[in-house]
Formats: structure tokens, C-alpha cells, sequence
């Protein structure tokens, strides 16, 4: 049961099976992962729109690893247990064109950051008090070596997980993964200080932690895709209720599109924030549920603001 | 600020904004709505898997109302607080061939029906204690009449809502509708005793009940579609965590549909229920999330049990 430490200094942004490992462990050992924040530190504190805008894109997520596990083959599980998640006191998100759910509307088409302060167990907008996110930071990518040899964009999710941005993997929760090469090959980082499900402009609050994460192997044990426990509650941020759109039709992908639409409306015509700022807030904060999808042919999605941040 | 009554005596199974009203209010009244079961009382308690499989099908919900509400014309909102929903004892979900999310897979090709018991604020499947699901209703289907004229479905939700099967919608929640037709036209029933976000197998507890509603208009204000409160927290099942499956690719339909048979798989392998069971749970606890739809081309569609149900 050792404890090991991976500094950022050295970081992969492709996902590859034939990656050498930095360290190798046993099952039950615990480590301590540095993470770069997702834009590989182009966006700091100190960064303008203007930084923000002519920063290079395209590169991949910059991820610690990969971690082998001593005697884990394709017949096992990985267990991840979340132990930590530290922020460094800041974080960003924004949107861009072409990117994220609303990527095609002429509303959000230039590139916007926002900066956010971390502090007190809560996520703040940059020197303002107009919203305040509980801090409930998870790492948006986590994975194991895919299956396929060569060099994998760590955009998409995968088999392996990867870059799922599930909200839910938070300190508490153990993530269960599925095997592909011997060794398992784990590797973290995209560390987000609060998301809604959906993540709906493309980025949760991106931030640089330190991470620290417990393995075990399950043996003999196989699943066909990421799944995980939770620690209750879900969120701290259901203390004053819940503000939500709906929107329906045949395609799922649509409906969540106007009820983000829609939430961004009210968001702006009751709590005087600009569009680009509650596309932001949506994306830190509100949650996408797929309220029914039997009632054909309109399925109903719902995108629900906790209104503890206003 | 008047109370008004209406028995289940009088259903109306379309929707058609030509329906004369059962009655006429005042903003700012309460009406108490008898709901008939989503099956028009062809399943009672008594009920055996016989009957169900050869119940009459394809007729719409049995609905109560329409309620004319004084002054409300296109240019207002409709607000509809839901003070309170009282079951009768019993309820029954199930699934059948070629509806809900699984309605094409062969584990499920044919009828069953689940019955349930209502005691003490929780969902018992009928003389077992398998599982145990908190008591938390809503009205599946409220809606006003739609602008078309002539008779509509009331399966597929619309602009006017109808059959959204939103479980947010519990006592304390007020929800917000437009309005196409002078006077609104509202009515209700479809009334769930529980049900996951996503109601997956096409049925939540489908339960009689005694529904009381407050009316107020909100006059020259207009939304596009459903909007809601609820009151925190969002469901009393949140005290022992979460088990969650997931599922990546492009299509959000198909990844809830993985999600769910994992699940289902998750819960015949740890708990000892049959396939059937395990999907008439799902329906009534398990919530579907869109975890990331952004991350293209796949997203991820998680779905969460609450593990106190076991």
C-alpha cells in the first residue's frame, strides 16, 4: 500500500497504448497526481480576452501518466477511488465558436473567458460577487489505455473513459474502469472546480490541482464502460431549490440545445448577467436531465439551476 | 381566491383546445383534481399479469379537467403550484413490446406488469421488500390546450406540455406554461408515485390520486415552452449514494439505452431481481443524465441509482 507522486513536469496529450509508464504500482498503492489545468497553463490568472483569443488550440489534453498496474489484464476491473482533489486558487472556462452545445449560435460567436476565484469551498467570478458555485472539483478526464494501437485524439470519450466530464466523480466516488492492455496504463488530469452535467460550453472550470487517487484491481471482474459510486449528497449547491427549463422534440441533442437557450434568457433577464457570463454559469452550474424519453416522438430534456448562486 | 372540486367522474382522453371547460376560475384559485390511473382503472390492485397483457391499449390518458382560468390569454403565462398529491395505496408500472427505451430488445418482448404498495411515504413492489422507493409525485401529464385545433394525442408532449414526465414537478414545485387559447384550458392526471429522470421503461408508478393545484396568471408575460421551481432537495432517495453506468457515443438515444441495460445487468447480477423487476426499478428510481455533450463526437449519458432503495 504505497504512496507514490507524479509530478507535471512530463505530460502525454494522445492517448497510446505503446506510451511507456512513469511509475508502476500495486494494486491498493495510492498517488498523488500534479494536473496542468486543460490549457496547459496558456490561460492563467493574469490572461486577457485577448490572451484568451490568440491562444493556440488543438493540442490535446496535457494528462499525468501513465500509471501501470502491476498483474491488471483484460480480464479485470481498475478501481479508482477518489481520495483529494486540491485547487491552486483560480480556475477559467468561456466559450468559443464552433465549440461546445451552442457553438453555432450567433450569440456566442467570438471567443469569451471567464476567469473564476476559488476560495472558501466555492467557485466566485473574478473579483465580483454576482455568482457563487460550490467548489466540487472532479477530473474530467480519466482513463486507461485504449484497446486500438497508435496515437488517439483525447477529445472524444471512449471505451477506456477518457475525457467523460462526469460531475459525479467527485472525492468519495470510486470509478470503475475497464481493461485493455496489460498494466491498465491510467493517466488524469482536465481537473474541473464545478460542471453541470452537460458541460455545456465546452469547459468546466478549468483549473490546475493535485490529485490523489487510490487503485485496485478487481480480478477476473469485466464491464463493458465506465461506471462508478457516488457519496451522497450530489451536490452541496440543492440548498434553495432549483430554476429549470424544459424543451422537447425527437432529437435529444436539440432539445438540450433551446433549453440552455432558454436558461441563458432567464438568466440574463432576471439576474443581470450578460449572455456570454450565464453561458458560463450554465455550463459551471446547471445540469442537463433526460426527463423522459418514451413519450414519442418528443423526449423532454430539462436543464435545471440550482438558485443557491445567485 | 376560491377552492373548487373535481371528481374523476368526467375524463377527457385528447387534447383539443375546442373542449368546453368543466370550469371557469379566478387567478389565484385552488382546485383539487380526482385523477383516474393512467390505465382508466383497467389495472387494479387485483390485477394479474393475464389481465394486464390483455388490457385495451392506445387510448390517451384519462385526463381531468379542462379548467378555465378567467383573463388568461396568449400574451400570459399560466403558473400552476403544485400544493399537494395524495396516493390511494397502490400503483403499477411494467413494460410491453415495442415501448420504452428497451421496447425493441428481446429481454423485454413481452408484457409485464409490476404492481407496487404505498406505505409510509415510500414504493414497495406489491407484498415484497426487495425495494423500497421514497414517495415523491407528480402529475406525468399537465398541460394547457395546444394552439392547433382538433383532437391531438396525449402521448407526445408538445409547446403546451402534456405529458412531460418530469419528476421534478413534486409538491412545492410550481410550474410555468404558456398559453395558446383564451382561458388556458388546464388539465391534468397521468399521476407517477415515483419515476426516474427519463422514465425508462414508458411507465412511471402509475397511481391514482387526489391532486391539489393554486392558479395564478402572470399576465403579459410570455415563455416559449415549460419552465419550473422545485424545493430542495431534489429527492429524499439521496442518503446511501449512487451506483452509475455509462455510455459514450454520438447518439444520446442509443447511449441511454446502453446506460439502462448496464444497469439493469448491474442490478440482476448484485440484488437478485429479474430482468423485468430490475427495469420496472430503473423506471421508477433510476435518473438518466447527460453528463457531457460536448466532448464530440461522443457524449455520455450516465445513469444513476440511488443505493437506498435496496
Amino acid at each position: 500500500m504505497a504512496d507514490h507522486y507524479l509530478d507535471d513536469s512530463v505530460i502525454h496529450d494522445v492517448w497510446d497504448n505503446g506510451l511507456a509508464p512513469r511509475i508502476e504500482i500495486d494494486s491498493g498503492d495510492t498517488v498523488v497526481f500534479e494536473c496542468r489545468d486543460a490549457s496547459n497553463f496558456q490561460v492563467l490568472p493574469t490572461s486577457t480576452q485577448h490572451d484568451f483569443a490568440n491562444r493556440k488550440r488543438g493540442g490535446g489534453h496535457p494528462l499525468t501518466g501513465p500509471v501501470l498496474v502491476k498483474g491488471a489484464t483484460a480480464e479485470d476491473t481498475l478501481a479508482v477511488e477518489i481520495l483529494e482533489l486540491k485547487h491552486k486558487g483560480w480556475g477559467w472556462n468561456g466559450h468559443v465558436p464552433g465549440f461546445g452545445l451552442l457553438g453555432e449560435d450567433k450569440a456566442f460567436d467570438f471567443p469569451f473567458m471567464q476567469l473564476w476565484d476559488l476560495k472558501d469551498d466555492f467557485c466566485y467570478f473574478k473579483d465580483s460577487n454576482k455568482v457563487r458555485v460550490p467548489f466540487e472539483p472532479f477530473c474530467g478526464v480519466m482513463g486507461v489505455a485504449p484497446a486500438a494501437a497508435g496515437e488517439h485524439n483525447t477529445g472524444p470519450p471512449g471505451f477506456h473513459a477518457g475525457n467523460v466530464d462526469i460531475r459525479g466523480l467527485v472525492a468519495g466516488a470510486t470509478a470503475y474502469f475497464p481493461i485493455f492492455v496489460p498494466g491498465a496504463l491510467f493517466s488524469t488530469a482536465d481537473c474541473h472546480a464545478a460542471q453541470g452535467d452537460g458541460e455545456v460550453s465546452g469547459m468546466g472550470i478549468e483549473s490546475p490541482m493535485t490529485v490523489t487517487l487510490r487503485f485496485k484491481l478487481l480480478k477476473n471482474h469485466k464491464i463493458k464502460e465506465l461506471q462508478f459510486t457516488t457519496p451522497s449528497p450530489l451536490t452541496k449547491a440543492d440548498t434553495a431549490g432549483y430554476f429549470a427549463t424544459t424543451a422537447h422534440g425527437p432529437d435529444l441533442f436539440e432539445n438540450s440545445q433551446n433549453a440552455v437557450r432558454y436558461m441563458i434568457d432567464w438568466i440574463v433577464a432576471n439576474h443581470g448577467l450578460t449572455p456570454s457570463e450565464a453561458y458560463c454559469l450554465c455550463s459551471a452550474a446547471a445540469d442537463l436531465k433526460i426527463s423522459e424519453i418514451v413519450d414519442a416522438p418528443n423526449w423532454v430534456v430539462s436543464c435545471y439551476l440550482p438558485l443557491s448562486v445567485f
